[in-house]
């Protein structure tokens, strides 16, 4: 399974949120619903081998398994829509357990240091940055999980408890790319076998 | 120079369509819209690099020139606002004569037919389709123009006209990619010189 974290640092944590204005009302929602689509959708249907999880601060985790999903659609808009209507039911998520918004979401009260945490015990940490070893010098773990931030950076905390989970830094490329293009270029690496080249 | 061009078959070519309902109501707009800004965004900044062709069906293009380009901002929303203000523009688009709709962005009258022979002058195409020949497998021309379909495949006219042009057909892995995907895989392909590793 190919698992996906993105950090939402400015998302909203209530369903207040306009999706008239995504990227400045709602905290860069435009991104964040970017790169689930990028991260679960293929051209003609759904990614089943892929869980994503995006982590809305210290206040929440919200988990897509790839498997479960329907009617996932590939425009911000109605993506960020998902994530407002899992929001607006998360009065029914208490202590550790997650509630199911729509089919295959999943809504819990997990921050990051929880998220991070969880997903440690499900796969082998990659946190994509910019300063990392190229993703093309070594094969890919058996069970990758990708981390990558929003718009902003990591912050020492989440670096900090990065290393101490283990997670290793792989770069794509020259430059800093947005997080939703990182995703297609790791799903083309992993489709591909590119790590195969050397 | 790096070019795309993406040609749009069930594109507005009047600016009547809804911001709100870019999927259905403007002719999956919301696709077109993230093919531009896969195409022309950086993390943090434009590619100087870039020209991007939208081809609106039989009626127009509108080219994108990163270097002129001011204010382009990611969302899909604000981007299908460009391309509306480029339409409500049309009338200045006289002949062959190309209008300025809004820094780096021109309107022509130039369909599918003209577009494709216009990029043929100025660069090498290659055809991005799930049959065509790996794109790892050898070095890509010095001046790529990469011409891809939105969700519809392209028409036979439009085949035959690609294979008349001399379009090579290149693959970027065994199964479909959205355009916006695959623009972002291109663009890593060719940032980290992907085709060296043979």
């Amino acid at each position: 399974m190919r698992q996906f974290v993105v950090i939402g640092h400015e998302v909203p944590t209530t369903p207040d949120f306009p999706l008239a204005d995504l990227p400045g009302g709602a905290g860069r929602m435009d991104l964040l619903a970017r790169s689930i689509t990028a991260a679960l959708l293929r051209s003609h249907g759904l990614r089943a081998d892929v869980r994503f999880r995006l982590v809305l601060g210290d206040a929440f985790t919200l988990r897509f398994e790839g498997q479960e999903l329907q009617g996932l659609n590939p425009d911000e808009r109605s993506t960020a829509a998902r994530v407002r209507s899992a929001l607006e039911q998360r009065e029914g998520a208490i202590g550790h357990q997650a509630i199911e918004t729509s089919p295959g979401i999943y809504l819990s009260r997990r921050g990051v240091e929880a998220a991070l945490r969880d997903v440690a015990e499900e796969g082998t940490l990659l946190q994509l940055h910019e300063d990392g070893t190229p993703i093309v010098e070594h094969a890919p773990p058996a069970d990758p999980v990708f981390v990558l931030s929003d718009h902003r950076d990591f912050t020492d905390e989440e670096q900090a408890l990065l290393e101490e989970l283990g997670a290793e830094r792989v770069s794509l490329g020259p430059d800093a790319i947005h997080a939703d293009h990182a995703i297609s270029v790791v799903h083309n690496y992993l489709d591909t076998g590119g790590y195969e080249r050397y």
